[in-house]
C-alpha cells in the first residue's frame, strides 16, 4: 500500500520529532529511491522540518509564532482557535522529502516535526511513499 | 495526461473552496491510490488547506494575514502589491495531498482553498495526479 | 537516478534564482511529464516560488520578513539565529513543481528561489524528478 497512519498524543502546544516513525515506514517498504509525503489531516496542527539538535530552537519557534500570530479580539470564529488555524496554514499541513539509498535525504541538522497549536489532543499523521 | 487546468474568477481577496474540483479530476482519471499536486502559477495567490465548516475561519485568516503582512511605506515594488507577494510565499503556491481508495485523504474538517491576495482577477490552478 | 545536487555560495541574506538549474536537471533526464521536488537540507534557508521580473519584489520580501520575524531578546538558542530558523519553517524547505511537455509548468512571472536567511555560507539543494 505504501501508506502509513500514525497516532500521537500532544500537549497544549509543541513540536514533536517524528523522524524515526517516518524512517520506519521507509524501512518497512524497502524503498530505495523515491519521495515521501508526510501529511496531517488536522487544521490546527502542521508538519515542518527544522533543527534536531538544540531543543531551544523549537521553544523559540513556538514563542515567536505566538508573538507573530496572536489571538486577536476581532476574530469571529466561536471556537477561539483562529490563531492556531493561521499557524497551520503558515507552516503547512505537509512536507515532501526525498528518499535515496533507502533513507530520508535529510540534512545533518534536519528533523521532521509534528506541530501542535491547539492541544492537548490525539492527533494523526500519514506517511505516503512514492517509489521511483 | 493526469494534468488538469481550472479557471477561477476572484474578488479583491478571499479563500475559495476548490476541493470538489480537485475531486472531479481524481474521479475522471479513476485513480485509486497516489498523490496529487494542486498548484497555482500566480505570484500573488496561494493554495492552502484549512477548515471547511465555519466560514469565519477564512475571514479571520484574511484579517490576521493583513495585520501580520501589512503594506509598508518602505516597499519599493512599483505595482504596490508586495504584501500580496509575501503572503503568497508564506502560504505557498501548492499543496500535495494523498489519494487513497479513489478519494483525497483529507481530514474531516479539511478543505482545499485557492487564496486570492491581489484581485479581482481571472486565476488558474493546476491539478497533477501521480498514480501509485 | 533522477536526483541532482547543486551548490550555491550565498551572502548574508538574499533570494537566488535557481530556475535555470532546475530546468537543466529536467533536460538532462529527458522528462516529458511528471513532478519535481526542489529541496534544501538546511534549517536556516528555504525554497520559494515568486516573481522573476522586478528584483524589488525580492528585496521587499526580505525587508518584510525581517520586520515580521525579528530577532527577539527572549530567544534562548545560543547560536543567535532563531529568527532564521523561523523564516525557514514559514517559507518551507521545499517546493513541488509540475513538469509538462519537457518543461517546468511555471507561471509567466514565476521563478524558483533559494532563500538565504543566515549566510554567508556554501549551501546545497537537491532536485528530484518523478516521471509519469
Amino acid at each position: 500500500m505504501n501508506l502509513f497512519s500514525f497516532t500521537l498524543s500532544t500537549g497544549k502546544e509543541g513540536f514533536y520529532d517524528i523522524t524515526s516513525m517516518v524512517n520506519d515506514a521507509i524501512q518497512t517498504t524497502h524503498t530505495s529511491r523515491g519521495i515521501c509525503v508526510i501529511y496531517t489531516p488536522h487544521t490546527t496542527a502542521a508538519i515542518t522540518i527544522n533543527e534536531n539538535a538544540d531543543p531551544d530552537v523549537q521553544s523559540d519557534l513556538i514563542y515567536a509564532l505566538n508573538k507573530t500570530y496572536p489571538d486577536r479580539p476581532e476574530f469571529k470564529h466561536m471556537e477561539g482557535n483562529s490563531a492556531a488555524h493561521l499557524k497551520s496554514s503558515t507552516i503547512g499541513c505537509s512536507e515532501t522529502v526525498i528518499i535515496d539509498k533507502g533513507e530520508l535525504l535529510l540534512g545533518t541538522w534536519q528533523g521532521i516535526y509534528f506541530c501542535e497549536f491547539d492541544g492537548p489532543r490525539t492527533r494523526k499523521f500519514y506517511v505516503k511513499i512514492i517509489k521511483d
